[in-house]
């Protein structure tokens, strides 16, 4: 009972799902792929192979498909995952969810009238080694309640397409969703200082640091660096009342030479989350199968959605802005 | 010509320092000293050997005391200070200068007067290895300019005294004078911000976030936990445009048993910074008697005042405070 | 054309083996197992499921058996693997590939008489990425060439059958397969030296240093200790001429409390290497279906049991014990 | 009572010493030098100033002299310790003692006739944070019983004078004390094993690998390698029955920029062991004005010679050497 796997969009993050998917994880294959740009999906698709679909749509319907991968562009997501849902088929929808808090607010609906869940969003820190520890030593009661969370997320550079909002909707919206899990519990409130710009960042306001509140008191601090040319480097240290816990900064290996003992850095995501992607994936595959549970929902896309626009609003404001959820549904109850 | 030195306060940093001048130093002896409770200044004086004084003002007009350092309470200072101005000996003064703004400019007037520096204000972390490494290492051009710091000071307890306007005027006020020397930059705001409160912490707000704005725009973010249990830890982490330099976490030994791989923390600031004293003091001879320049002036200690003013506003009203500074006299210019 | 494995031998190290291939790993499934334990061997293929053969040689004779795991004791090693090579089919053979030199060499034989490799002996560190990350640094011509190699291996505790031969024929034997992949050359010689004992090693001459020289004279120390209690802990550094490179010791958290900054230490060899045991079998899977080379052969496996054997003599004479090897075949060139 | 101290020998450990005792440590001042180079004892002893002797046993008669510094070369210390000794005025005699068992058992005799101890050997080792740490946290109790010892002396390069002997006398000497200091034994055989040697060595057999055995039966390992550019590395790691403990590698300061997260290595000794230097003169200055036992005595430099020499012994005959040492002195008793 190999679970097969539709894939749309065959972009970067698509192509490297299709590989994991095919090469490296257990009981799934990928059947179809489709994509807007018919040629690279035939390219990508003899490559594993697989059936090419004109659109998502016709392959969310192919009775060939019994679950989908959404990898495509986020303005498309809401329609494959509507669709998915409507053909009551499991769907892994890379993160964001969907752009707009009302998209969101519109897939929650679905999913909630269909009455279980089928969905399940692209975060994939929830599935790193560092992350998982962080989370068991906060929670293990040896260092007392969390109070304060440190963080940085730092890039080396960013593609052409990043514009001044995607340091928070793009780059900052893995710590919405972490500091959600880390801690279970909503945010409450965002604030964006901006200190003085980075030669390297174009036009962006790069650095900035996001200030995030929890519904119970605790603080988060998150530099967000995107043109910081030495590395990926992700880091997190929660501050609790009688210790801290942080994220380790593991190397492979050390080498002196020169003057100098020194860790590599990674280079990028990729590098940084590929054993996170592969647990994210296989984990969704067994749950899927039947053998686990989903991970984050719907309702985790459309809190970090509507968290993320406030971060925006506090960017463009330079005030704190509250955060403001609808009640949530018993489907996605703790 | 060994300097001789009394010493106005005997209580527990006056001690230390009495004990770090008579037999850590090289060209210096402590000769007399003086305390508001004479029985104490009796029998430190007795350990030393030294001649006890009825008040500091004896003290320092006494013609065997070539200088003169003060560890008296921060109350005292100010007329201490100002009556070895008037005498025209050196006096190394523990920090605070003063605390107010008032009384720092009482002082800055009288020397600025004199036409000449005659005194040190005891910001040791100016004298710290890792302090010192670090801003080479920023001002050493191979990472771009700064852009942010992280900075983290915790306590594993406090005292009896220590209330909360202790955590600005006490506590950070060593990020505020080390950020100034950093960056060689003025600050010219600070915001606090107040997560959820330690049950470490009695009635404190514990622990703090001070924010504090450069006049070029680096932003710098300062954790204050002061009753944190497991140690003493002093961390900061300066961000450039090309990479990053932190403090080192030095630890002379790493003990690997049961399960874990263990660097020791300090428990204290004594133990953290005694190399950091022992420097600054030494310095502070060697510019006495010709050989170096004085360290922190007394424009640092009045722009710290008016700093950690503005940072007790913030705390009081939630806001944004900008710092206003007088125009800085010739004879502190840099 | 998913690969269908029979695994011989369902003990600890089997049931671990058959989890990955049913659970983790890609394009591979379990579809038969045997055992001298006819009830375990059900036991194990109920969970899977697979059939129950009665024996190994029935196993690897099936029809539906493409390729063949071999985890049973050493000592049925060979009759398994000369079994495999007679019916063509591929097999993976836990270390050692067998216990004794003469039953390495008929193997070599029988594979060498065949003209192509089917056999991959499981010498997991190399596909650690600290040992892979160790290897590519030594190699990257940065600092020069290797010299020295320090070793330590050390465990917690030991098993119940664990005699003193097994700390060079069940430790050991790992770095002595190591040092040749790390350096791509043999090893002459061999030397033991026996220090004070611990009292946590029973009659064991526990901790054991094992000296082991190259053909081309790098001198590799390995410290070997099995009741060290605090942890599981693999160290190497290579001393090259210009610099030195070491494993890193990766800890996914960091925690603060009580006095100490302290990483976690793995409790075990299957924690230590999860990582290296799912790449190795991926790796081997991939090589059976034609996607890639085959890892460790009979001759490294040949090869280890005469290093080891000189251990042993070194160890029982306490003398220097060189080390011959036959004419490496063809079959075996790099 | 400054102790007035005169130095014979004002080569670069000398001249340090005198900076070290001008104007770093407490208590001391540097009164008479003496030099076999007239001119350069001049221009050190203008720069104190201090006065110029024209011999070491002038200096050591001067009435105003009150103790010795010796930093001449290693051939002429027995003459200026059994001078001082003839004195009775305490001397500090930079290793080694003497250049030859037979130099040290004639000063040995001298001061066990003498009847008291005058004379301290200069291994600093024994003052540096890092060993302290590693000496208090192996004698702690908490780790059981040492077994075993791993350490390796590196440094960037040697000055022209270093030959082939220098690696055991000059270099693994600080090991050697180390090891009897850090354990209570004294060492009862040494070996050295040669690997293949690095280009950086010019003509040295460069690593070496120093093997000692403590009359318990501890066993350690010590690379030395000279010439290995990176910097200057000192490493120590004491395996024990239930953990180990192992010096830090304490740095001021990390830099993230290119790739790689970096921490400075010294460049040199004089960097490294600044700290132990200064805490090791000042101890013996304390010693000698009543106040404090005295370090490393006479039978400290006899037994460390004894041992170099079977080292040397090894290294020529390839051979364990064993050590013999003469009965202890009451005057040495621990």
């Amino acid at each position: 009972m190999t679970l097969r796997v539709g894939v749309i969009g065959v972009g970067m993050i698509g192509r490297d799902h299709i590989r994991r998917l095919s090469a490296v994880l257990s009981g799934v294959e990928v059947v179809a792929v489709s994509d807007v740009d018919a040629e690279r999906a035939r390219t990508v698709a003899a490559g594993v192979p697989a059936r090419v679909l004109a659109t998502g749509e016709e392959l969310i319907a192919d009775p060939g498909v019994d679950a989908v991968v959404v990898c495509s562009w986020g303005e498309t997501h809401e329609r494959y995952v509507l669709a998915a849902l409507a053909a009551g088929k499991p769907v892994f929808c890379e993160k964001p969810l969907a752009p707009t808090e009302g998209a969101c607010r519109r897939i929650l609906a679905a999913e909630t009238a269909a009455g279980r869940r089928l969905v399940q969003v692209g975060f994939m820190r929830r599935y790193d080694p560092g992350y998982r520890a962080l989370r068991a030593a906060v929670r293990g009661g040896s260092i007392g309640e969390p109070l304060l969370m440190h963080c940085a997320h730092r890039n080396a550079g960013v593609p052409a397409w990043y514009v001044g909002e995607s340091m928070i909707t793009d780059t900052a919206v893995h710590e919405i969703d972490m500091v959600r899990w880390m801690f279970g519990e909503e945010i409450a409130a965002a604030t964006v200082l901006v200190p003085r710009r980075s030669r390297n960042g174009g036009g962006l306001r790069d650095p900035l640091v996001l200030l995030l509140e929890t519904a119970g008191g605790i603080l988060v601090d998150v530099e967000v660096s995107v043109n910081i040319r030495y590395g990926y480097d992700i880091r997190g240290e929660v501050v609790c009342e009688d210790g801290t816990a942080s994220l380790g900064e593991p190397s492979p290996v050390r080498v002196r030479r020169a003057g100098l003992a020194g860790d590599p850095v990674p280079a990028d995501w990729r590098e940084r989350f590929a054993r996170a992607y592969d647990v994210e994936l296989q984990e969704w595959v067994d749950a899927v199968r039947g053998d686990g549970p989903l991970g984050p929902s719907v309702w985790d896309g459309y809190a970090a959605a509507v968290v993320a626009d406030a971060g925006l609003a506090a960017l463009r404001s330079g005030n704190r802005v509250p955060v403001s959820l609808i009640d949530r549904p018993a489907l996605y109850a703790d």
